[in-house]
């Protein structure tokens, strides 16, 4: 018997059959590692087979990146009340370089813990956070360059593969691999194979991070690096004027269902603090967020009355929750400010106002870059990463490129090899607003003066004529800078700059990013990225319909759209 | 007291509301050139003050260039019946080397024409066909290389210029002209201001051309060349399965509101010939077609039945109703045709698998080819342009830069150098289905090979994983490849590959390409392209809601997204 009250229960104890019945079909499967308990989800999505004048030819399945976690699984058992398995608890306890704490360190979570009002709200099952022991680090970064290889390495190059080097053969047979491009990479360098040794050297080398808190142990591993996949966020988040926790959790789902690698969590509206729990307890991939959006409302929303402490333990009350990565705007210094006076559209990044204010107001360096030790302190005590946020990132065409953002981007390069020196995994956020033959030179900068920290780009747009589809101007931009190097795509929805998002709207942006994503993917020449395509292709080309459906980005759309205009089976097949 | 009956009437002559309003605080303007009778519209923007500390600073309207013709100007009497006035038919006859014939000189021209079953769906205005006099040539490319200056070279060029030099203090002043980004245009040479002599030369040289159909006098004229605005096609055409000529008519006016440079009829069901003739007569937009689509549906729908002489009549045919150009897959050589058993995804061209099979069933050279000289003839009798088609266009991933799509370009190179000899113009098609690191092969080898004759792609789709949503596959392939220099992007609509569009998607696929082309624009450094979109950012700065939609390519989405959410006036100003 739970203590919730009974409609917060009904509400969040169920999500919608839209956000977990399984793909058509398609079932999931784990591949076993070098252990038990390292168990691999993916998708395999069966086909149908070929019918040739001498009989038929069968269709190997196809196995594909999954993002969806249990929830797609129907033999999985799924209490929202309870939240997802601990699959990495043994992994992280083994280690014995962390222990769970008595109680929570911050003093936010102790208030809001002890707090009457919020009590029916409240997840139940919070575990004991853990922290590193007294001058441990438990960053996958430190162990990386201590030559460990960790569970967490070896799941995600079983990932990345995909299990491509098993199904050569059946692919072979079956024609995806005819004529495979060779890709383009523009310097990265791409394994042929990904090994948990290549996953190791490129996290030693800050090439690659894998947000992966010790109090998120429920995550399944993924990693963000420009050796590997590109991979795409997605945003969620209540506000004043909308949703509730349900609601939130359910948008989680929902967009890693459809193909979101990682989730911000960009709250700013009542029961911060609980939502974030319900979402972590629940979320099977990386949770973000951006610290300063609560330290706010704990000053009322007066820029100008943050302190580090009540920065600092921001940043301890979420670590202890488990979130994965935070959007630390370190860069925006007093001196980059008056840079942004003759812009087009001054500073559109809410963080980067936000401290922008609280320099100009107390004529004081940025105090999240004069405490950046501390927070790399904290950040290596339950392997948080830094997403060195873009404070300063243009908001229009005008304003791409310039001082103020290169500037800014300078001091992020700087940041990181500060963090580097503490073993804490970094990658940084980039604009925003871009025209195409400038894209590149984002990414140019980055690679030089970021020495090869992912890049965590928003869109960009690349132009700003076509409110209602920036999620189309900004995939443009989005494919194009994953294809020069990006390693993670912050997705844009329709809604962008107009209102927020609800479900179709999240739908439409993840796809629009995943096929970013996997255009940059081909492009770079990823290995077997090609095979869902020369699958697809094949099956169209074949009039087999349902394989085509089944073998999208969005089979319910594909099959929606065709029967919308040609209803007939005998249509179908003409 | 028409003859028509009264249902059809009812329907043919009534544009819906949502096909016709004026766009919202916009007004259309005509500016006057070198003589009373070109008079170019455009659309001005009206924007509301920005409201300081010290009062009020007005902003500049933004005059956009505009494809709606009258539809959206109220001052003008729409009468679809009549069709539109022909102001073209004075530039036309004072050149004195075409003549009005006596009656049409195709076959099947007169058969239609004198079909009682037909008699009721026939437009009521036919008027006499024109033709070259004996000897002469009326197309624009020849009176470009005799020195001549057309009213429709001229009429571009202030077209293209938008009013740019005019308006340059008042866009200085508003702040319209801050930070303009240089562009990189790959070896385009845009003009700092388009004059008539600028066209004359661009037209002459073959790197532009200007579709305008002796027989088309409605239509308010273009150019499509990389030196140019990076321009859209939208196809439309009713099928077996669907749609009425009314629909065809409102369906053509509809893309020429969202934006559509030129329109393709791709009809394909009954009464081709009548849907053709309501189209051109109402449309202000090249129109192009596919005349091997009409010839196949004359034989009967089989291929093997095509000959020379049904093609060439129908090629009259249709020049004389006026189309503007035709596509004609001349390049689809015998030879090439095994290259493509191969393929993953074959021949996926219509056009192309029609010509491979008659030359399969014939064991013989593709008449179009063998023909190709007696074609010329035809063009440049009533000045219809080549759109020389891409019938081995790759139709996957697997397929992009293979050997038959680059043999048919050679080939397609070698047209366009027969053609030119006639001083017919000529345009290019492109595929197709390309990963994004070899589009640019596409474009380098199609400038090299077709001696920089515009090219006119689809797409490219950048991946094939995403049915339902390749308007934007495509749409990330087709800013690309404007940017590198394709002067026509032909759009794709969100159901590609699954069935017919309807209204919604054609506003979806035209606002996709058409931010996809003014992304291109920008990237290229088009002169004042960037005009707009900081107008618009800088109305985004200043909360003014209102503009910021007004500015955009889809005022109506912005704003029914922006109030979805944000209902209150007080919260669009917050």
């Amino acid at each position: 018997m739970s203590a919730l009250p009974n409609d917060f229960l009904h509400d969040a104890t169920r999500l919608t059959e839209d956000a977990t019945r399984p793909f058509p079909a398609s079932r999931k499967i784990y591949v076993e590692g070098s252990r038990p308990d390292i168990r691999v989800p993916m998708r395999e999505i069966s086909l149908t087979p070929t019918k040739t004048r001498d009989g038929i030819e069968p269709n190997a399945p196809v196995t594909v990146y999954d993002t969806s976690g249990p929830y797609t699984d129907p033999a999985a058992h799924i209490n929202l009340l309870k939240g997802l398995p601990a699959l990495r608890a043994g992994w992280i306890a083994e280690r014995g370089d962390s222990e769970p704490l008595k109680g929570l360190s911050s003093i936010y979570g102790r208030i809001r813990a002890a707090d009457d009002k919020t009590a029916h709200l409240r997840f139940e099952h919070i575990r004991q956070p853990r922290r590193a022991k007294a001058g441990a680090n438990v960053s996958q970064m430190h162990y990386a360059r201590r030559g460990l290889i960790t569970p967490e390495m070896e799941y995600i190059a079983i990932r990345e593969n995909a299990r491509l080097q098993e199904l050569r053969e059946s692919y072979e047979q079956a024609g995806y691999l005819r004529r495979m491009h060779a890709g383009q990479s523009f310097g990265a360098m791409l394994p042929k194979e990904v090994t948990p040794q290549f996953v190791a050297q490129e996290v030693a080398r800050g090439r690659a991070i894998i947000p992966a808190n010790i109090n998120h142990p429920e995550l399944e591993p993924m990693i963000i690096g420009r050796n590997f996949r590109v991979k795409i966020n997605a945003n969620i988040g209540n506000s004043a004027v909308s949703s509730s926790i349900a609601e939130e959790v359910e948008k989680m789902v929902w967009s890693t269902r459809w193909g979101g690698d990682t989730v911000m969590d960009l709250s700013t509206g009542k029961n911060i603090h609980e939502t974030r729990e319900w979402i972590i307890r629940n979320s099977p991939v990386p949770i973000g967020t951006v610290p300063i959006y609560q330290a706010l409302e704990k000053v009322g929303g007066k820029a100008e009355e943050l302190t580090w402490e009540i920065y600092r333990d921001t940043l301890i009350e979420q670590a202890e929750q488990g979130v994965d990565y935070f959007t630390i705007h370190a860069g925006v210094l007093l001196r980059y400010i008056p840079w942004t006076a003759n812009r087009m559209t001054g500073i559109v990044s809410r963080g980067g106002s936000i401290l922008a204010k609280w320099c100009l107001a107390h004529h004081q360096e940025n105090f999240l870059y004069t405490h950046f030790e501390e927070i790399c302190e904290i950040m290596k005590a339950y392997d948080v990463s830094f997403s060195l946020g873009d404070g300063l990132r243009p908001g229009s065409i005008a304003d791409a490129n310039d001082e103020a953002q290169f500037g800014e981007l300078h001091t992020l390069g700087e940041l990181t090899e500060k963090a580097w020196k503490h073993d804490v995994q970094v990658m940084i956020e980039g604009p925003g607003h871009v025209p195409m033959h400038l894209i590149k030179e984002n990414m140019d900068e980055q690679l030089k003066h970021c020495f090869e920290a992912p890049f965590y780009t928003l869109g960009p747009l690349t132009t700003d004529i076509a409110p209602g589809y920036d999620h189309i101007t900004s995939g443009i931009g989005a494919a194009n800078i994953g294809w020069y190097g990006t390693a993670m795509l912050c997705y844009v929805t329709p809604k962008e700059h107009l209102g927020l998002p609800d479900k179709d709207d999240v739908r439409e942006g993840i796809i629009t990013y995943k096929l970013a994503a996997h255009a940059a993917d081909l492009a770079k020449g990823w290995p077997g990225a090609q095979v869902r395509d020369n699958a697809l292709s094949k099956a169209r080309f074949e009039f087999r319909w349902e394989d085509q459906f089944n073998l999208g980005l969005d089979p319910d759309k594909a099959k929606e759209f065709h029967d919308e205009t040609l209803p007939q089976e005998g249509a179908k097949l003409a």
